[in-house]
């Protein structure tokens, strides 16, 4: 989502917005789901802050949240902790398919096309609340398996002691991960579970209103999300942080990265003009996963800020979601092509609601174009043509 | 794209459509590849009137006209004619890929499928014109071996002498078409090559404009244009012709149905308020491809017509493209399920010329959401929630 090289135009007028072709303020849907407040730095899942859900709930109820309008009582996250449980198998055609790619495919490719090939195999009819649920519930199982097969091993079995970010990383490492681990993964996934009418979310409800099915759109989404300019970036992150190495090297870096014209990865945001309210969170979860992993990120955060300000004066490029959603997947041992996946995990929670709020009450969603060709050529056929 | 039900509402003004959800009225992009007259009924291809293409020009060289701007000369034709050649194997991905799914597997879901498999093992960097070949060139060939495979038969190689409608035909069947199929077909594809802003298409800018690689795209617009509102629909075309049966039964059988509140299939379109061009068009093609099949379309297509104004005053519902797709496409050999298909066989060249004209003057496609849900919700944990 970084827009840091575009951030200044964001200030201009909705009118030549509107031309620029980013559909700027334009209300292309209402929503239920949640509400991003650009000029205020908040998001809101159904009526609460993200402040108040990142360190208290699971992602489990978030998607109940989502899914079902309101938080879930006990029994109501018990009954849908067994029907994800029920769904977290891999399909012997998804494993088929898995196996098929090669092993340096790109990990958002195999996960858009084991979605695809489990959506052909499964999904019949319209839009479920039941095929929500499926859906989400695999996701992690096909980027575990998909990750297993390219490094030479076995998928593994769910474990079913284990809640959706727990048995992710189980199913990764084949080992019962660390509690704090399970802590900022969790939170990671509740945070990013929905963010208002962000491109991939736009582009699964553009699919679903043609009364496509749900596995087409999450597809469709999928193929959204994986664009840098959207979901693709946050690894691009850790490559700076790696790059830069330490501390004191960190000034240094940005400067030379900044004179030869490059963009530091992390900061700035098509809506937020503030600092967005999921990298604050985010910063808490990476000091508690990996103190000193920390220490750098957090110093090369404020000396870009600084930076920043200094050198595109007035431009308000505040750190955005990715920054710490790096730091935070890195320290629980992610590598870098599966953070841009590990976020299609928590938001296809997001996807599958609109969805279904998309088709609850349809309307197929088909805009107009500006021709801007030739209006009358004269026909020649080819072999008069020279 | 059939859009009878809520055909009245598109006179109303501009500010209640854009409320209604669709986008309508509201420009999306600018493009010089084609522009949809709705009053008019006219659609223009870069300048050209669909009416001086559908009949004298081939896909191939329609293809060209979309990807490069300008109608091509004959070494320019030939040039193209061999990179689509080189580009007609069926890769062995994507063969084992086709072979793991069922054979009940729906052909939209395959093509997604099979798409998304070749762009992972093969899609590298930003879209290009020579990846926008290959994957137009490999569409008819993963349908055909999905056709043949799922009916117990191995695929085939393509012909080297046949163009791309022949190609088809030839690697469905086994056997050299007749021509007036194949110049039946040839003129189908010409004239769904492309049409505006419709919602796979946006779909793929949308997804494009994120950065993200081709094939994401496309496999995203194979999504959308499955949806019975958008591609979905011409085979229940050719359901309800085999339903009616014969031209006495005719007005019987679509007086009943709409007593029953049923939609006439093949009639009304979001923005054409008069005769889709392609339709008129489609009609000639169908004549001549099966004048028997076309009498009873013919007189089924009169029936309706005056039944929908006798019934429906003021809707401006006129037989659309879809109508007579449904007859070219039965008359051609293809089963009912191959229609849509075929559809995206001849659009792909639309959406890759789409996505490269967005990725060569870029801006992320990100619109805004209109909130309904509550706004401060005081939050609960678990375990005292009741």
């Amino acid at each position: 989502m970084t827009q840091q090289t575009s951030a200044a135009s964001e200030q201009t007028g909705s009118a030549s917005k509107t031309k620029r072709g980013g559909l700027e303020g334009v209300v292309a849907a209402r929503t239920g789901l949640s509400k991003v407040d650009g000029e205020a730095g908040r998001l809101i899942y159904r009526g609460y802050t993200i402040h108040d859900l990142a360190r208290t709930t699971t992602f489990e109820e978030i998607a109940y949240l989502l899914w079902f309008g309101h938080l879930p009582t006990k029994m109501e996250l018990v009954d849908l902790k067994v029907r994800l449980l029920e769904e977290r198998a891999l399909p012997k055609v998804v494993l088929q398919v898995l196996s098929d790619l090669p092993a340096t495919t790109e990990p958002m490719d195999a996960l858009r096309t084991a979605v695809s090939a489990w959506g052909a195999a499964t999904i019949k009819g319209k839009p479920t609340i039941d095929q929500a649920i499926a859906l989400a519930s695999h996701f992690p199982v096909f980027l575990a398996a998909f990750h297993r097969l390219r490094t030479g091993l076995e998928p593994l079995e769910s474990h079913p002691e284990l809640d959706y970010a727990a048995n992710y990383l189980y199913l990764l490492n084949g080992q019962l991960p660390k509690e704090e681990h399970v802590q900022a993964l969790n939170a990671y996934l509740v945070m990013l579970a929905d963010h208002g009418m962000n491109a991939s979310t736009f582009t699964a409800r553009i699919v679903a209103s043609t009364e496509s099915d749900i596995a087409s759109a999450v597809v469709a989404a999928i193929g959204a999300l994986k664009g840098p300019l959207h979901g693709g970036a946050p690894s691009k992150v850790q490559d700076m942080l790696r790059a830069i190495g330490t501390q004191e090297r960190a000034e240094g870096w940005m400067r030379e990265a900044l004179a030869r014209g490059e963009r530091l990865m992390g900061f700035g945001h098509r809506v937020y003009k503030t600092e967005d309210p999921r990298a604050e969170e985010l910063r808490e979860m990476a000091r508690l996963a990996d103190p000193q992993e920390f220490a750098l990120a957090r110093r090369v955060e404020e000396l870009a800020l600084a930076l920043l300000e200094e050198q595109k004066p007035g431009r308000r490029l505040y750190t955005n979601v990715e920054f710490y959603s790096a730091v935070v997947l890195a320290s629980v041992g992610l590598p870098g092509d599966l953070f841009t996946p590990t976020f299609a995990a928590s938001r296809v929670v997001g996807w599958t609601a609109h969805i279904l709020e998309q088709v609850a009450n349809n309307r197929l969603i088909r805009p107009e174009a500006d021709y801007t060709g030739p209006n009358e050529t004269r026909f020649v056929a080819i072999d008069e043509r020279v």
